[in-house]
Parts: structure tokens; sequence; C-alpha cells
């Protein structure tokens, strides 16, 4: 057997010339810009400044330490993307700058919701200006900056352009869970860098449940000791972290999740539990029934003195409290609990997680922090200072908002749900629920996060899992409502993710690893092709094929394959253009060649699934795919001919699309949909 | 016009399927393993020792401080391979290990020549055993076991296995030019992964030219100072990076070039010249004028404190002091060194630099090294304790021997001549013209080094020129003479770049990059299809092209293309597949698809080259090729048909074949010679 191993991409550039054709040439203008997220006030001019070896930067501000780190990246990336010695070209003659930075605001120590983060950009033939009343709105302008760069017949170039920008929502945030996975300092650094760049300003930073304790604790060194096999930051890497973001105008909101959710703190201090234990840290995923109690006092003197530390380490103002899911059974069974209960009147044990809130508030409080929790905190009795995430859904965002609590929405947001980038996009925290609210209850939903929970994500896939979907959320975030174009947010979304790995992102690298890593030193390509046809399913679909543990390899197909498919995308709006038309057209040729071509590729492809351990459960995957892509084309023959295809074709082809409908190996097959279109479509229109 | 940006790699893999298919299957054998350089002996026996989540390893050594930290390096790439956590699986109880590690030797505190690099490695279906004579072996050994790791039906394994290897020479370097263009120590640093993964062990780090003094001097500061533009390393870099390379078995040999080639030196210390200055550093690529005086006694007082301060800093028992391309124009025009001459009886200018090398002689004697020189040092009167290393070639080398020089290879080894491999792999110090030589001669031949100067490469495309291409120069130099199945290397150096790149190579990355800058903001693919089928010329075609200067960006079509097409290889193939049968046959078929699609992509490329200021240099080349493909499309059909083709044909296309092998914007067409073939084959055949 001839195995050519890794397969060098330059080779593989031929084959979209078969599938796509590019549409007709022309001048760029608004519409193609590859700015993300789109500005709120955008006005193109004629004419472009060039970006040449001439190019210089001169900054005027009142206090520049943050800018003038932020201009030296600046600097090293227009160099990068012009391959011109730039890097240093901080004007030596101010007064002939071709690029002027102005921001007469002065840095916040520790930036917060009220930070503001507006610019203007205006670049005219000669010269460009950046403008911001604060160093953020800065470090946003000179992402716009970038992402404006391109190249014509004479030079790299900004085009004359006017921009007027500013936040639709002022929190911004991707959530990463490092709990149940641990991701080490420089992959939460390659997010902090992706998150800039589309315009973030929050990570919130999971860092404790039930399955790892995850910072250096000095005052109850049990927390990270016993807490997490190993695997937690050092303060100093936190204090690095903070930097870091803070550098690139992001906020770290850290999160402890209490009282449920904290299996791994009871590992040293069982004596906060509601049950005696002992406890271990917890494998596998769900929720368990660990629960700290609410009625010692010395649970409130632990995390007084816990959260003293954990404040003084992160700066920000918030501090999340999780307060999701807590699972009754250990408050039920306490007769200690059920006396306190009695005792203070608490009925219910979501009034007993109130009163346990409202102590946290206090210590919270008294540490200058402010509460931030899920959807269960919201209760009455809540102060209004509080700021609720919903995982449920804009209508419990927007009911907060009429009791007078802020919130954030991340409901539609979770990147472990494995939707595509336009369903995220089309999620709005001020969508049709929040239609009735006043403009005071509005601007109190504040924004929206999205949520990289960790059952299935490890450092080899996250990077593919959060980009560049989020990006899509990060639009959604920061545009205006109007700006809706799926296209448009695809074709940028794309240029984009090649930003994205120049600035150090690995998604694209480790995914052809993960991908040879199955083949083992088989030549890998026909498991590239079946792999571009493949999805994998939400966390509950996976949850509920086997057991996992937090020590279960990640290295199936299932955990390699990438979120969205752009063979699969393309190969549907191919099918929806043959579907607009009654009758063939280009669009069933190139239907036809990628259907064949997907089918031929079954025989190369069996070899490897024959010979792989990993790969051996989606044998009969791979047989589903090579019939519905017959059935497919059966279906595209009978529609190009106007033939009505005979009732046992019909209930052949209903039955396999079933079957396929289920998850094979846990996997979904992304060019189902279309498939399925053009069956069903030759008994709709062919009757 | 649409732009759709970056090119997701996901998306090409349909292409190959068209070109190329997969040969019959079966079970892995010898000849198919991806060990790369192949050891001296191996055995295949029948079984394999599963590599799953019981694995470990334990460590029988002596000195074992740079084993344990190769252990762990070598564990956490197991454990990327496999995605099993398989980190930290160092034996708990170390009779069950799966894995022994045995090393009786000690350490060298600095490796040298005579450092035993042979190893053994046993695998049976039960353990492992890897034994050698020095931690350094242990080091090469590792390398083969992760090259040995495969998947099968049951898991992740390594095939039963006797190995008995050890390298055919003892000098198998990498040359670095950091002085023509810098390239930063982490850049350095992952050459140096890549070189241990092939057993490379010398990095001949050439620090100083007249371009560039690259290394901070505390004695004389000016040298880096005003000799570098502020590019150079630390010392504190320099300990690291000796450090990092002794700890993958490498050695460190610095070259510091004198008394030509040393420009840069004279901007701070004019007073060493020949000729009073003031000097500048060089800006331009070729041999200067500016030479040391070594009718100055000043100059070896000089040297005498430089080379102290730098011996202490690089460990290495050898030294390089350049010596090569001395240009006589100072010496001869210095009435101070004619009188010179004429009292110590030197007659000739290379009798003068013969004194000038035996005083360095004395001085690297008294600062505990050895010389190594290029071609130029060796002339009599020097002692036979230096080292030649020949750029002329392997007769000069032979010569050498014979006179009782020890020399090491580097003609035909020069990577900026951008040959490929093969012609690399063929180039054997014992080549022919040490045929002749007896064996204690033979043994004087230490090894070669591959070079790669730096006028055309940077931090951009460094490590596009060096890999994977050094790799087949490492197994020339380690492997059996008798080595030399093509197919079989470019099988591997395909698998092993991809190990490169996981290892943290950046090549793929920033070909992407480069190419996507060159297009802009638009969709990338066509370039990627045209690109593909090209080749950058040696580095004489470009300086005759045009004048270039060190800070001359380097961001051009040229600078980016690889210098290997894949594509054109594997065309050439089916060429020669083709035309070794009389008729037709499926070949026909492949080369009439890739050649259409050729044609075909040059419509979509014109945009690109239209709008790039970059590219539009390239657009006679474009259409160069697009009527080379119509060409060798007519020719096949000739031959395909079995008709003559016209006179006038016939001229047309000789025309066409010699325009087409000018270089066009410096760049040569890689599917040229194939198509040539094509042509000429139809009047060879058919008249």
């Amino acid at each position: 057997m001839k195995k050519t191993g890794h397969f060098p991409v330059h080779t593989l550039a031929v084959g979209w010339l078969l599938l796509f054709h590019l549409p007709a040439n022309g001048m760029p203008g608004e519409n193609s810009l590859n700015i993300l997220p789109i500005p709120e006030n955008l006005t193109m001019r004629t004419g472009r400044m060039a970006i040449d070896k001439d190019f210089d930067v001169v900054i005027r501000c009142h206090n520049t330490t943050i800018i003038e780190e932020a201009v030296t990246r600046f600097l090293g990336r227009l160099q990068k993307r012009t391959g011109i010695p730039l890097a240093s070209k901080v004007a030596t003659n101010p007064e002939d700058a071709e690029f002027e930075i102005h921001c007469m605001g002065n840095e916040d120590k520790v930036q917060s919701i009220r930070t503001d983060e507006s610019y203007a950009l205006e670049i005219t033939e000669e010269r460009a200006r950046l403008s911001a009343s604060s160093p953020v709105g800065v470090l946003r302008g000179l992402e716009t900056f970038l992402q404006l760069t391109d190249i014509d017949t004479q030079s790299f170039f900004v085009p004359s352009v006017k921009i007027e920008d500013h936040p639709r929502f002022n929190w911004r945030g991707l959530l990463i869970d490092v709990s149940r996975h641990f991701e080490p300092v420089e992959i939460i650094k390659r997010n902090l860098d992706a998150m800039a760049a589309v315009k973030m300003n929050v990570l919130h930073w999971h860092l404790s449940d039930d399955q790892g304790f995850r910072v250096e604790s000095k005052v109850f060194p049990g927390l990270h000791q016993l807490g997490s096999d190993g695997k937690y930051y050092l303060q100093s890497e936190v204090h690095e972290i903070v930097a870091y973001a803070h550098n690139r105008g992001i906020r770290i909101v850290p999160e402890f999740d209490m009282p449920g959710h904290s299996t791994s703190w009871l590992v040293s201090y069982p004596e906060l539990a509601a049950a005696p234990g002992p406890y271990n840290i917890e494998r596998q995923w769900g929720v368990f029934e660990p629960c700290m109690d609410p009625s010692k006092e010395e649970v409130y003197r632990f995390l007084d003195a816990f959260i003293g530390e954990m404040a003084a380490l992160f700066p920000d103002e918030y501090f999340h409290i999780g307060g999701d899911e807590v699972n009754p059974k250990q408050w039920n069974e306490s007769s200690r609990i059920r006396k306190y209960k009695e005792r203070n009147n608490l009925a219910e044990n979501h009034e007993l997680q109130v009163y346990f809130n409202q102590r946290l508030l206090g210590i919270l409080a008294k540490h200058g922090k402010k509460m931030i929790g899920w959807d269960e905190i919201l209760q009455p009795k809540l102060p209004e200072s509080i700021i609720v995430q919903s995982w449920r859904g804009q209508a419990s965002l927007a009911r907060g908002a009429r009791q007078g609590y802020r919130g954030i929405l991340s409901y539609g947001y979770y990147l472990d749900h494995m939707r595509p980038a336009s369903f995220h996009y089309a999620m709005d925290p001020l969508g049709n629920e929040a239609a009735d609210l006043s403009d005071d209850e509005k601007t109190r939903i504040l924004g929206g996060e999205a949520c990289m929970w960790a059952e299935f994500v490890n450092p080899e896939n996250i990077e593919s899992r959060i980009w560049p979907r989020t990006a899509a959320i990060a639009e959604r975030l920061w545009s205006p409502a109007a700006t809706n174009d799926i296209e448009s947010l695809y074709r940028r979304l794309e240029y984009i993710d090649g930003e994205l790995i120049s600035l150090g992102l690995r998604h694209r690298t480790l995914y052809h690893e993960n991908i040879q890593r199955l083949a083992g030193t088989m030549d890998v390509r026909p498991l590239m092709v079946f792999a571009e046809l493949l999805q994998p399913p939400s966390l509950g679909i996976r949850k509920r094929a086997q057991t996992y543990f937090s020590h279960t390899p990640l290295n199936r197909l299932v955990d390699v394959i990438i979120p969205e498919s752009k063979s699969a995308r393309e190969f549907s709006n191919l099918v929806d253009r043959r579907l607009s038309h009654s009758s063939q057209g280009p669009a069933s040729e190139k239907i036809r060649e990628s259907l064949r071509l997907w089918m031929a590729n079954n025989a190369p492809l069996q070899p490897i699934l024959d010979r792989s351990y990993l790969l051996k459960e989606v044998q009969p995957l791979a047989a589903l795919v090579a019939e519905l892509c017959k059935c497919g084309l059966e279906a595209l023959n009978y529609l190009d001919s106007r033939q009505i295809p005979p009732q046992s074709w019909q209930e052949e082809a209903a039955a396999l699309l079933t079957h396929a409908e289920e998850p094979h190996a846990e996997i979904y097959i992304a060019i189902l949909p279309p498939i399925k279109k053009l069956v069903e479509q030759t008994t709709i229109t062919l009757q």
C-alpha cells in the first residue's frame, strides 16, 4: 500500500475549479470590504491612501503606554500583510505622518462596561486620522484600519473612507470553560488575540466546576492542589493574562460556580458541602449532587477569604458566581438544612439559594465587586445591581429587564451546540421578545456572550470550535441590528479566518494533524474529502451516545470535523440555485460533479477506514454517505429529465433519508439537507 | 467582484481525486515505513506493540538530565500523535514498563564529531527497548520510534522491528546565513527542532558578513551596535540557543567570515581594513572590496580578544573562519601590504591569506578551538587539524583528503539554488570523485552541510526554502550509500513534512498568508492553482535580473512559490508514464484533465493579476503558461491519434518552448519539462 502521508495543501487547489466559478469581476465597493464587524457608519469615497515604505504613524495622545504597544503590534501586522518593512515606522517628522492617531482620554486602569469604545477613522488620499476619546477606541479603530488594507495596481492601500463607529452592545463576550478540559496559557492568549481582532471585549473565564478548579489559591491551596490534577493557572499567569487582555481592550470576568457545580472544591474542603463526603474530582459530565451548604457560617467565612483573594487577582468590577443548576438532593436530605430553612422562613430551595446569593452579595460588595450569575440567580429580593446571564433565552432576558435587572444573552450562542454561524448571527439580544420593552428597559440588555463549554473540547480542537463562528456573534453584538446579509457574513468570515491564522491561531494546522492521526501513515486525502461532508452534533447527542469521562481521548473523527463545512454550504447553495429554476441549468452539472466525486471517494476511503481502529466506527457512515450521493444523483436525474420517480424509489429514498437523519458514530451528514431537498422536490414538482 | 478571501484548505480536497488514484491496498511492509533517514539495519518482524493508555517509559541511564527532557518531549509528541494522555507516562512500576530506554554512557558536556550517535531499537509484541552508548544515541532512537508510530485496527502501535542504526557521516549540518537577512530566535529554534527530527547534528550559524554582524560583543560593542541595524542576538540568546541545540544533539558551529566578507565589522572598526574607509553596512549582494589587513599587528590583537570572547560563548571545538572569496583589490592597492608581502616572501595574495590563517590558527589554538573554513583556506602549510568545507565540489574535497585534510561537502547542497530534493539526494560526499581514495582517505570526508544563504530569504519564506528538501540531504548523510529510491524519498518527505509542521514549523501557514497578501482581499484560489505550476530560480538568475538591496521587500510571487511543486512532479510522472507506452492509456486522460484545468484557470486568474501591483509582472507568465498547456494538449492529441504534427506547428511549438525556458518575472515554469517531453515525442515517435 502506498502511503503518501501528509497532504501538501498546495496540490489541492485544482479541485475548486470544477465546482465553482468566480463571479464577474469589478472594482471593490462598500459591499466587498472585508471589515468584521461592520461599522455603525461607513461612507466610501473615491480614492485611496497608499501604504508603501513611506507610511508612518504619529501618536498624539495623553496617555500612551497602551496605545504605543498597540501601534507596535499594528505595524508588525501591517508589515506582515504587505511584506514591506514597516515594523518601526513611528514618524520621525510628526507633521508629515501619513497616519495620525489622536486620543485625548486617559486609559482606564480597569476597563468596564462604561469604557468608551467609539472611534472615528477618516482616510483621504493624503492621510488617515484615527480619533477616539479613550485608548480602547483606538484599539478598535486600528483593527478596522488593518481590515481595510488591500492591494491594487499601484500599491498596498486603504480606501478613502469615513467611519464613525460605536458598538451596539457594551458586553460582547466569550466564555471559555477551562474546568472540564484545561486550556494552557498560550491558547487563552491566542483566543484573546482573535477576540480583539473582531472587537470583542469580555473573556468570561469559567475557572471552576465539578471537574476542576483551575486557579492557584494561596489562601486555600487545597483548591488547586487536589482539585485540578495539576492543571491550573499560577497567580503569576493570571496576572499575565489579565494584562494581556487589558492591552487588547478585553475585560476578564472570572467565574467560580457556586453553590452547585462545585465538586472540585470539596475534595480538599468537604466541610463546605451539604453532605459529609469524602469527595473526588468529578470525571463525568452532567449535573451532580455535591453542593455547598448555605446554612453553615463557615461557608461564608471561607468564601469571604477566598473571594477576597480572587478579588485582588481579577481587577474587573464583576465577579461571576455561577449559580446555575443546583441539584436539590443534598439540600433536601440534610436535616440541618431543612431545619435552617424552617427557622428562616425559606419555604423552597430557590429561596435558600436567594439567601445564599444575598450573603454572597455582601461578601462581593465588601471586596468591591458586583455580582453576575446565570438565569437562576434572578429572583426577587436581589438588588438591581446584579447582571443576569441568560442561557434560557431572550424572553427570560426581557422579563428580567422589565423587573429592572440588567442582563446578557447566551442562549443561542452556545458553541458546543455546533450550529452554523448563520444561526448564531440571527440571534439578537433585542429580538422579538424585547419588542415591547421601553427604551429604558432595552438599555438594560447589555449584550451577550458566546459560550465554549468544554465537555468535548480540548487544546487540540477548541480553536476550531470557537473560530471563525464566534466572529458572527461578535458582529451581531457590535454592528447595527440591520446588518443581516448572510452571504456577506460568510465571505467576510472566510477572510477574517485567514487573518486569525496569521495572528497565530492554530485550528487549520491542528485540523490537518488530527485528521492525519486518524489515518496513521496512510494517504490522508480520501479522509479529508469525507470529513468535509460531515458535521459534529451538539453535546447532548454525544452525552446520550455513550458514557464519557474527562480523560476519554477526544481523538475520533467526531472530535476533528469542523462545525461548519464550506463544501456542504456551497453544495447547499448550488442545490438552492438548481431548485429555484424549473429546469436543468449550469447548477445541475456542478451538483452532479460533486456527488460523483464524493461517491468515487468511497473506494480509496475504505482501506483507510478498514485499517484504523478509530475510524472503524464510521464505516457504516461512509457507506451511507455514498448511498445518499447516489440517491441525490438519481433525484437530480428525475428532476432534470422531468420524470416522476416510481413509488418504490420514493419509498426507498424516504427510508434512506430518515436513516441518515440519525447520528452515526455521533456524526451528522452535513450534505443531507440539500440532498433531502432534491429528493423531496421530485415529488413536489412532478406530481 | 466577489472576494471570498482566505481559502479554507478543507474544501480543496476534492481535486486530487480527478488526477490521481490510490494504488492497491495491502498491509504495510518495510518499504512503506515512513522513517527518514532510513536506518543502517532494519529487520521487520511479525507483530506489533500497542500504544494505548497503558504505555509507559522507564529510563535506565547513568546520566539522565538530557534524556529525561528528551523523554518528556517524546511523550508530548506521542500524545499529540495519538490523542491519548501520555504526556507524563514515566513508569510507576519500572519492571512492567513497555518502553525501556537504556544508556550507560555519560553525556558529553560538549558534543563533537566523536560523539557516538548509534542506537539499537528492538520492538516485540510486549516491549520496546532502546539502547545506546551515549545520550545522543537515545535522542536519535526516540525520533525513529516516533516515526514508526502508526494506527491499525486495534490501536496505535509500533511494528515489531529490530533496528541497529549508526550514521554514515558524523557531520550532518545545516548552514543558516543570518547576516544577509536576520532570523529571530524562534526561527532558529524551529529549525533546530526540524533538524533533530531528521537526525542532523550541526547548525552552522553564519553570523557575520558584509551585510550584518549578528552577535552582541561586549569586548567590541561597535560590532553589533553599528554593524547590525539593531538586529543581532544577545549573548543570553546565544546561550539559550546553544543549550537548546545541545539538548537535541546538535552542535552549534559559529562562522565569522574573514578576512573578506567583513564590511559590517569595519563600520565601527575601520582600522582593521586594508584601506582607510569609512565603511557602511553593505546593502547589496556580491563579493565586495573591504577586507581585513593581514599586515597589521593590531588586527591580530583585535581578533585575539574577539575570538577569546566568542570562544567562551560557543562551546563547540570548531570555529569557522570563513575565508572565502577574498577580493584582492584592497590588498593590491595598499603599498603597506605590498611591502609586507615582499618583506615576508609572500609572492601571491593567496600566500598572504595562508599567512593570515596561520596567525588565526594560533589564536584559535590559544582559545582551545580548531579551525574550519571554506575551500580557499586549503593551502599547503596549514596543519592537518583543519577542516575544509567545500563549495567547489567533490573533486576538491577528494583532493584535500589525499593531502591529509578532513573535509565536508556543501557543493550540491546549496538550498538557494532551488534544486529539487532528488538533486541534493544524488549528491554523495563519497561520490565518483572519491572512488580512488584509500579507506583511510575516505574517513577524512566527514559529511556535509546544506547551505541556506540568505540573499532572498527572510523570516517569511526561509522555512519553505529549507524544508522539507533538507531532509533529503539529512538522509544522504545518515543512511547507507545504497539508499537511493526516489519514489520512497518523496513519499517519506511528504509525510515527514507533516511531522515538521506538527513540531511547529510554519512554512505551510506562511505560504497561505503570503499568497493571500498578493491577492489582497480577492479570492486567492486561482492564484494558488497558478503558483503550483511555477518554481523560483537560483539566486544567480535573480541577481542578474535586477539590483537588489537588503531592504528590498521579498513580497513578490517569486519569493512565495515553493522550490518544488508536488503538482508539477506528479504531472511529470504522468507524462513519463504516458510516454513509456506507445499509445493512449489512462495517463493520457489525466494529463488532459490537468492541462485543461490549468488553462481554464487563466480566466479567473486574470482579474487578480490585473488588480495587484505585485502580480502585474506575472501577467505575461500567466499567458505563457496557458499557451504551454494548450501546446501540451495538442502534442498529446497528436501522440494519442498517432498523427504527425505539421511543420508549422512544430516550429511554433519549438519557439514557444524556447521562450518558456527563460525566466519571466524571475520565475521558471515547473511544468515546462514534461510539456517539452510531450512536444518532443511527437517528432521522435512519429517520424
